[in-house]
């Protein structure tokens, strides 16, 4: 089998994702988009019949009632899977993950990694001892802007990092849940089903972790202030949190799902002392830097002095704007490289969050849940 | 067939496009999106080698060494494609479309339609007789926002016309071709292989046919002042041109391939008595409107309150980006919608560039070399 | 008096510019902002009543009924106005200029020069025969950012001048007269108080004037589509116009003041061999330079490494914007730097519109008038 | 007296402001724009030599050795100055407006009000004794669409104030002052001169000053983490601060003189229950506003949509704009008025920052620096 998945396209299956979800369409997308992949099997629903027509509408070869059924008849089909992606509520993402390693399958799962810290440190168990790729889907990783943030930093062309601000601002949440029968406003505010917090666990981590992965710094500690705005809502929908960072950086991260009239205004700058970086995610083909007495730079996705690391993501030329599924595709096209590495038995080169950074971003929402309750105080993030 | 081609995804065979050429992996990409159409054969390059290695790098089922052995050969074939994509020089999309469409096979061509108008003339009639569907890739009508700009307008909204500005700068022009080992730069340059203009017939066709489709208008009369102005240069390279168009509306549109600097800067603007627009193509997911004495609107793709023109070819929610590749999706989607009437005996419901608007293109074309060659004098366009 | 007028303010006297005209204000502030001149004097409207309302408004020292009687009495006074601003419709800017030149004071006047070519042509001789200062107000030419432009592509940094877009859009002729009591409109479209054009003699003056201050290029010819939108309306409120500058160059001028929703929307954009610049007077603190194959740069008004023709007009430090009226003040304050050198016997050192450019323009407008009627064909510019 | 300084132009007496200082030409030409009044006497360096220079710069009348003489000889003048101008450091705060208020002349002051809390308290009660004006001058507050955002939250266009977000970027203290010689830096980081912090004290105030302004609601607590970047600072030049505001709203302020490449980079963003507001100071002439399923609205200086809050201090029509001296002259024309009232007898109508309001101002820099000392705690700012 290994010889030849390197002559076709891999064959991915879903679980979740079914019709109504934004998300699965997504996952779709980004995994098909290269023509290194095709989706051919699901459990896109707990509802058998939504799980079977959402299967049809997507003309996939096999549908399954249950995630279980899934991985056990997949991992023995001569044409079987050679990935799943989890695309469910928070509190799936444990079980279907287990059960897919455990089937001998690699796994691309949606973020927060899983529900709770207990699950998150089994599953690191889970996949050491799997010896499969377990990767998470932080997308905003996958814009070439944001390659180029990371690689300059790399570089030192910031100088040293002094200061960090992070702004995550929605507003779809704005109303209390009842208003609305919007499905996934449902479970990400529901305790059962999204864990301990629903915005910094939601939006905060993709800060926080596109924040870790520019920087290369880890947040040590943190003072983090949440509030359920919306009457009756049980937990967080917005938040600021103090940052301090290794190396005597500082910063702060705002995330807020109530934020009125956003709609994903994730927004990073970096402050070094030779230079700064500013990135809006809503107009992400541009890299803003400024330096210290010398003009503003506009880079632009595909400009020929971009970073090696941002020009191997970039698929049209400058001028014709690449979007959110795009950084999404490219962080699968990372990925599936790896699975492809993994069939051929070459050495696996990474590039992707991993269960281990999954692990930090549960820590992070955790420990930014703590610090709230206990009135906003300052808390250790790393052990 | 016809039945079953609903339960599956399209096969689409490409012409064209073989490795190194940017806009072959742009139809692929655009095509399959959707999840509704896989490009599953392809004569890639004239060079057979090249042809055999760019289809497998993309894991086509089928390469041919010449198109014409393709159309026979796919129209016979029981899993035959359903489409073609043309996506060679302009010189070649002519005969390849007559060989398609007379083995009975649709075709979505790329822009300019073909090289001169006794060519474009042809095809219509063969494209009449065929009773198949011809389309033509204007990928820039994709985007939501166009598509918002174009409702707003014939619902009037915007009043009467008055006023309507194109501007089309690129610079991958800027240097004579000499200078450069560019591909694409060197065929568009050539009078043999281009046809009578570079630029104009490049990207001064997509300003045209963006101009019409959201006005509703059609250019009357010209007046253009088109220039070589690298050394050595035998076609445009830049080109103003005064409008007058139906109705009494008049304009302009400029077109540049050496405007330093730029990268695919396709704007415009149109001014009626009682509201205006203006839409940038690099900041596609936002349409300006501006209202006398009201603020200014930035109306977001994926808002509740756009148009269902709209809405209806919008993949992700607000604040995650389109770009590029989702208009040209957004265009192939409309046109296999189609694609699956005609196979299923539906009427088909258009809405995309057909041979009709290629003609026009053409002679939009022509007529403007054709006004800058008698000194940039007053010349009609429509019969 | 030559050697105190170097310890005081200078005093100066207005023409026009009474309660309710909008640009009479703005002289006096521009006149007065840098702390080198005071207004005392005036004839601010030929209703003696308005006028000496107005003056009083101001806190005038001398107020007078009428121009003629205004420029004998301060030719005598010991304290007599150093220099006279002219801030009447257009038709009165000859007869006013005339009298307090032949009385000896110099003159600033607004735009365009004059009601027609006679007038022009004559002014230009009575200015000749003076010896004394006369300059015309087109502020733009104030902002730093302009200073900077022209700067640059002096210097060569922009490599040979290709193409030029100037676009200058307002709406505040968006309605017939008739449905409004503005007092500018009024005589905007009256053809024996505006002359022969109301857009193009408004703002498309200050587009040429901007083009050819920036550039170093003069219009040879133009090929110009004048229109009428609005019902009624006797003089053009739109222009479109093709233009062919010295050295080869070529370039568009659309003005218009029926574009729906505009404000005083001057844009220019100049496009070299070596790089391109773009400036928008509505953000006018910053200016875009578009270099091929590198990031783009902004400038920004105040920063260390702007030119110094750009530093020297600067007031307040980056980030602490300038506008409208400081750019207004730059105009006074370099041709106030000249009333002193006269005054003191100094060589005068220029830098303003003088009456050869006031003239200059005057064919401008009386050109794109005459392209126009033939039927916007080409017409020579330059003798 | 009182009668005819109706029919004058106001006297302005200046006390620091010297040639270097960029600060005393922004007053003066603030104080002078609208033609209100003229800057006669100065105490503008306690440099003889400088302070005569600087005053024969200006064209003053008369120019005094020292603040305490000036007070003096100004209260007996029979052409004595209305007002005194404070443009010194912040450690002569006190004692000149102390001189000039027991001279019995109303004061304008530059901002933080005092050294510290001790002089601050004082000055409150000397203020109260006096029945004199006292104005501090928080320039930002006089931008049209500051004053249109303050008119929209307090008619609950806004809704109920959630979150507020204010951001101070700046850079001009990147590097330590002994690599530079920057007149300003070297006293706005001495202890000694500028009290007990640099960063806050300087620009955190701007910011705290403004989001008061804006939302009504005054700041209960903060959790504020100060820090000096440059070796060897003694005050902090960043900071960063979550705050607690009145009725349960949230938010953060942030203020940096490190952030590389940043001019005067001041934001805000309140988000309310029903629309959200966003302005930025260098670009100062728009304001967004955010609703909930609506388009974005950018509303724009001059409209005559906005609110009279905003129309009556506006110069220019909308598309000319206006900047940073404009907002300092609204600050003025305000402060102004009153001086012309008390003069006359009438009641004082306020509407600019108080001694009150410099005292809030004053506490708000103290509990920030000793939240930060106990190690970025909660404090309470309000009594």
């Amino acid at each position: 089998m290994s010889a030849d998945a390197n002559k076709r396209r891999l064959r991915a299956g879903i679980i979740g994702g079914g019709a109504g979800a934004f998300i699965g369409a997504v996952h779709r997308i980004a995994c098909e988009l290269d023509g290194q992949a095709l989706v051919v099997a699901g459990a896109m629903s707990s509802d058998p019949k939504r799980a079977k027509e959402s299967a049809d509408a997507w003309f996939l070869e096999r549908s399954y009632d249950s995630y279980q059924e899934m991985a056990l008849a997949e991992a023995k089909h001569p044409e079987g899977i050679d990935f799943a992606i989890i695309a469910t509520p928070n509190n799936l993402h444990f079980p279907v993950a287990k059960a897919f390693l455990e089937a001998g399958i690699h796994v691309v799962c949606d973020k927060p990694m899983t529900f709770d810290m207990v699950e998150a440190e089994e599953l690191v168990r889970i996949v050491e001892k799997s010896k499969l790729i377990f990767a998470l889907t932080h997308p905003y990783l996958g814009y070439p802007a944001v390659q180029q943030a990371r690689a300059m930093v790399a570089k030192g062309e910031l100088g040293t990092i002094r200061k960090v601000q992070v702004e995550y601002n929605q507003d779809w949440l704005l109303e209390p849940v009842a208003a609305t029968s919007h499905k996934q406003a449902e479970w990400r505010t529901d305790p059962a089903r999204a864990g301990v917090s629903c915005c910094v666990g939601d939006i905060g981590t993709h800060g926080e972790n596109l924040l870790e992965h520019i920087t290369g710094l880890k947040i040590e500690s943190l003072c983090a202030d949440l509030t359920s705005f919306a009457p009756g809502r049980k937990l967080d929908d917005d938040a600021s949190m103090l940052l301090r960072l290794e190396k005597g950086a500082k910063g702060y991260l705002t995330c807020s799902q109530i934020a009125c009239g956003e709609e994903n205004n994730l927004n990073i700058r970096v402050y070094g002392t030779k230079a700064a970086i500013e990135w809006h995610q809503e107009h992400p083909n541009h890299l803003t830097v400024k330096y210290k007495g010398k003009p503003w730079e506009t880079l632009a996705r595909g400009g020929a002095y971009m970073d090696d690391a941002a020009k191997s993501i970039t698929r049209t030329p400058h001028g014709h704007p690449e979007g959110y599924l795009e950084a999404f595709a490219t962080l699968y096209k990372i990925i599936m490289a790896d699975v492809r590495r993994a069939k051929s038995g070459q050495p696996l080169l990474g590039g992707y969050p991993t269960a281990d950074d999954g692990l930090r971003g549960m820590k992070f929402v955790i420990k930014a849940v703590e610090s709230s309750e206990k009135g906003a105080v300052w808390v250790k993030v790393m052990a």
